[in-house]
Order: structure tokens, then C-alpha cells, then sequence
């Protein structure tokens, strides 16, 4: 048998294929996605069935480069490990975040992550209405720290505008890129999770 | 004299145009906004240098309503007060966001706060280097909490995938987008500031 010019359209393909639009231009549109796969928008309704689903799909593959940490007793060191993996892995989509974010999260990958910080958060003492506002702010802080990861190699350029104060925290090492992002997310968790534990602390001391 | 068939192009209609260009579909390109607006390309360059300078006209727009709160001795609800402001202006544009933090930041307007920030972290006993790494956490924390704002009315739909500790989190109120969103921001707002009086706390006791 001959072989087929194109690779057949599956699901995985449209995910890939919108993915290395949003990539590239912050955004994918069904004509667009199926002009790139080289197939009539209507095929592609044969496999998904629309914008939400493929920003859900999108999502699972933001979510491929996680690897959970084992569920230990240590709630601390058990989020912090996930928030590393979270923002290492959706930092390599940037503008893949706003789109994420505009969406309901139901992707199976992205929910097991959830759970690990729901069942943490609840062992550890937070009651089910501060688990949901902890989550979310840890994923506030992981998002923009992902964000962050794509900045240019100088972030800011303030020219004549900086103060004294500005000027000197502008003059501090780090410069690279990389480095500087990795150590001020590993400064800022360490904040968001103190934070966390000082709650914590006032929950135990009101039982 | 007959008046013109259309605006004379200025400025600031160039980074208005971008920016209803970003809020629609997550980016703007040189030939998209010409047309936009009515002109060739090459009639943008006789006010502007290009795509950088655009990035930082529209960061200029979506600082324009923070109000920053005055500089006084407390550095808590100064710096909880800018967040506030800072969050609220970026929130209306959350598609911009991808793209301000992949450039170098150095409108005045946003030079104004990041000085203020500086100046009360510098105050109340941060060094240079945590002032610029206290500054990157809030600004992480801040721009997800701005993406949280366009989350849907439901954010977690996980189905059959939420276990016991996340389905009871999910079950609390508020369900409406803008309270849970305020809630949520709130809450994490004081967690990220607690976190950074305790680093404050820990720097007094080193001396």
C-alpha cells in the first residue's frame, strides 16, 4: 500500500499543531489550525469538538513535563516541589498562559496535580474553603513566575527614571536570564510558602 | 478647510489600536495595525521605532489606572495598596500580559511604581538584591492574580477526576468570577505580604 502524504489527523496532532500557533502568535483559530495541518476545518470536528477541547488538549501538553513528587508527610517540601515542576513546565509556553487561564481546567493531568495540593493543603490543617484560596495562589504566583521565564535579558530599562533605591536593586547579579528568573522563583516560594505555614500557625492556635 | 476622512494618526491612536489588537486576538502586527488604522505601514514609523516601542505604549495604557497610594511610614499597606492598584489596571488587559513581560519594562508610568516599591522595601530594611527579588515576587504573584480575573464563572471542571479533598474545596463559595476572583486575590495578597514581613523579620534578627 502506498503510503498517505500527510500523517492522518488525529487528536494529538490538532493539539500539537494549535500549540505551535499559540506558540508563536499568542493564538490559534480553527481555519488557521486546519490550513497548518493541511485539511478542511470541518475535518477537524471529526476528532475534537472545538475551541474549548483544544485548549484543554493544549493544556495536557502544558502539563506533560510534570512529574509529581511522591505525596509525603511534608506538606512544605511536597508543594514546593510541585510549584518548581509546574512552573518549570509551563514556562515553556508562555503565551499558552492567558488562554489556559480564560478556560475551565479538566484535563486529567492538570487535575491529578490539583488533587496532590487539595489532599496536602487538607492534611496539613487548611479547611476546604482556604484550600481553594491557597491554590489559587499558588497558581497566581507560579503562572507569573512561568511568565517570568521568558523576560528579556534585562527586564527593566528605566533609563533616567530610576531612583536611588530602584537603581541599586536594578544594579544586583544576577543578569542572565535563566538564573535570575530561577533565583527569584526559589525566593518567591519560599515567601508564598512561609506565608502559607504563618496561616497555618494561626489556624492551629484559633482550634 | 474640509475636515479629514480620518484621525490624523498620532501616538497614541497607534498604541490604542494595538492594544484593541491584543485584547481580541492575544497579538498585533505591524501590516494588521496599519490596516486598523487606515494607513500604510510605513506611516507608523513616522511615529514610532517599531513593535518595542508599541509594547511599551500599551504598558503605558494598561498602568493608566493605578493610582498609587501616598508613600507613608507603613510599608505593609503601601505595598498591599499598589498591588491592588496594579492587578486591577492589568486585569482589564490580561491578553496583554504575555507580552509585557517578554519586554524590557521603561514606560515612566510603570517606572513610577516599580520606584515606589523599591523605595518602601528599601525603607523598611531589604536589601538591593531582596529588593529586586521581593519586587519579581509580587510582580508574579500580581500578573497571575490579574490572568485569575478572566478565569470562567466555573474554573475547575475536572469531572469524575476531583478527588475527596478537591471536590470539597470546589464546594465552597463564592462561585461568581469577580468575588472569587477578589477573595482569592485578597487572601493571597496577605499570604505573599506575611511572607515577606517574616523575611523582614528574620533580616532584623541577623543584624
Amino acid at each position: 500500500m502506498a503510503r498517505p502524504l500527510t500523517p492522518l489527523l488525529s487528536v494529538d496532532r490538532i493539539a500539537k499543531g494549535a500549540l505551535e500557533l499559540v506558540d508563536h502568535s499568542g493564538e490559534f483559530t480553527i481555519p488557521a489550525l486546519a490550513a497548518k495541518l493541511g485539511v478542511r476545518p470541518s475535518s477537524l470536528y471529526n476528532h475534537v469538538s472545538g475551541r474549548t477541547e483544544i485548549v484543554e488538549l493544549m493544556r495536557g501538553l502544558a502539563s506533560d513535563h510534570i512529574r509529581l513528587p511522591h505525596h509525603d508527610s511534608d506538606w512544605y517540601a511536597t508543594i514546593s516541589e510541585t510549584c518548581r515542576q509546574y512552573r518549570n513546565s509551563y514556562a515553556r509556553h508562555p503565551r499558552l498562559i492567558p488562554l489556559l487561564t480564560a478556560y475551565p481546567v479538566s484535563h486529567p493531568a492538570t487535575t491529578r496535580m490539583y488533587n496532590l495540593l487539595a489532599d496536602v493543603l487538607t492534611e496539613a490543617g487548611f479547611d476546604p474553603a482556604e484550600v481553594l484560596k491557597a491554590i489559587t495562589t499558588l497558581d497566581s504566583f507560579v503562572l507569573g513566575s512561568a511568565l517570568d521565564v521568558a523576560a528579556p535579558e534585562v527586564v527593566w530599562t528605566p533609563g533616567d527614571h530610576a531612583e536611588p533605591a530602584l537603581a541599586a536593586a536594578l544594579a544586583t547579579p544576577p543578569q542572565g536570564t535563566q538564573q535570575r528568573a530561577d533565583e527569584a522563583f526559589e525566593y518567591g516560594l519560599q515567601i508564598v510558602m512561609n506565608g502559607l505555614a504563618q496561616q497555618l500557625a494561626a489556624i492551629e492556635r484559633s482550634r
